[in-house]
């Protein structure tokens, strides 16, 4: 199979998008039956199995960029590409740009997203940061990332996610797959900012040291969410929502 | 249809259970992605749909008892019953004993669960008591329940749940449907006393302010699980799992 499963391409209308002052925005991510995203501390915990995990992969070559927030790729240095998607002879897989929320220019430039775009295996990454540290910015830049300057969040200093979508949406980005952390999640549902909503729930309980996103962070503005599929991937389920009136 | 589910029949083994010392104990509830089971102060939240509360009428029609705690019984006033299992000619369907976990005998005498038993549509309770009020017990074994002492737990002077499984034993009952609330779900995690797991995941998110069962309550000490079937019911998703090393 060298395209995207059904429950997939059910997921999204043929483009182009709906909104037109930012991109789409699919928010994913895996958790636990105890909505637990990763273990004490934030460490990386294997919660979905190779099934969920390539379905996961599916979704990402359907989007023009993936974001994560800057404390997922400090503590799991991920690829975020397509690798897990089955090879076929002639067929290359559309690879999303990653694009990191990083008000502090955390980011180091040897990690893996950097390393993999100078060796020619992966898309140029763009570093959305608030222009505190032109120093880091510039390392960052010299490594080969597109380091872009956006209006922090008057509330908590962050990177400001109107501000973001708007830029990346000006930027020819039409689809952005928001992957986490925890922090991510919740900004993100918090915002408003969710067109859709696919979770990946594995048959396990993390227990309360876990990191979670909903606990504290949450607060009560969820979305109004209307059901779009479930699907048995595995020992994984995937669960896809919509959420109404996102801004 | 007059028996249960292929789900739920290939979930337990043929009776007698192994565990000699208690019967055997099935927890489930149901809960939204983000593992809230209840709104905001407790307030009961409609979170399954119709087919998985069926599901869940079958599941107690396959147990000798049913258990909620103390909590639950006066936010709620549940029936526990299995009136929503489908009508046949003939046919009835095995009702499982109520038994409240409830330290002060704070039960009303006019639950629903009492008047059901006094009008013969309904089991008779059980109540599980630590013996400190001995008026209130009085006036539920009046409204018709069993009132039985159990010593507290020597950490949170709530019924010892080792001693009251090991009463229910002795007094014949092979397996129980452990129900909620919060409080109750935690108790039974912690305490390693679990066989079987079964979550209803409804797709929808309650937000920080609702009531969920792992926070702040299931500290690190959550079973080993072993994944035993998940499936699609209606827009929920039921998911089975056996705790490994339970006491």
């Amino acid at each position: 199979m060298a395209s995207p499963p059904a429950f997939l391409t059910s997921l999204y209308p043929p483009p182009p998008f709906p909104n037109a002052h930012r991109p789409h925005v699919t928010l994913t991510f895996a958790q636990s039956l105890d909505a637990k995203i990763a273990g004490p501390g934030g460490r990386q915990v294997a919660l979905s199995g190779r099934e969920s995990m390539v379905m996961t992969h599916w979704m990402r070559s359907m989007h023009d960029a993936i974001l994560v927030g800057v404390g997922t790729a400090l503590n799991d240095d991920p690829q975020l590409n397509t690798r897990h998607l089955p090879p076929h002879p002639g067929v290359k897989y559309p690879a999303p740009r990653p694009v990191i929320l990083d008000a502090y220019a955390r980011l180091p430039p040897t990690c893996k997203l950097l390393r993999n775009y100078a060796a020619g295996t992966g898309a140029q990454p763009i570093v959305l940061c608030t222009g505190h540290d032109s120093e880091r910015a510039g390392a960052l830049r010299r490594a080969g990332a597109l380091v872009w300057e956006v209006r922090p969040d008057a509330r908590d200093r962050a990177v400001s996610l109107e501000a973001a979508l708007s830029l990346l949406k000006s930027e020819g980005i039409a689809s952005v797959m928001v992957e986490g952390g925890a922090r991510v999640i919740s900004s993100f549902l918090r915002a408003g900012v969710v067109d859709t909503l696919v979770v990946t729930v594995a048959p396990t309980l993390l227990g309360g040291d876990a990191v979670g996103y909903g606990a504290d962070v949450l607060g009560s503005q969820v979305p109004e969410m209307e059901h779009v599929a479930t699907e048995v991937v595995g020992r994984d389920v995937v669960v896809a929502v919509k959420c109404r009136n996102a801004k």
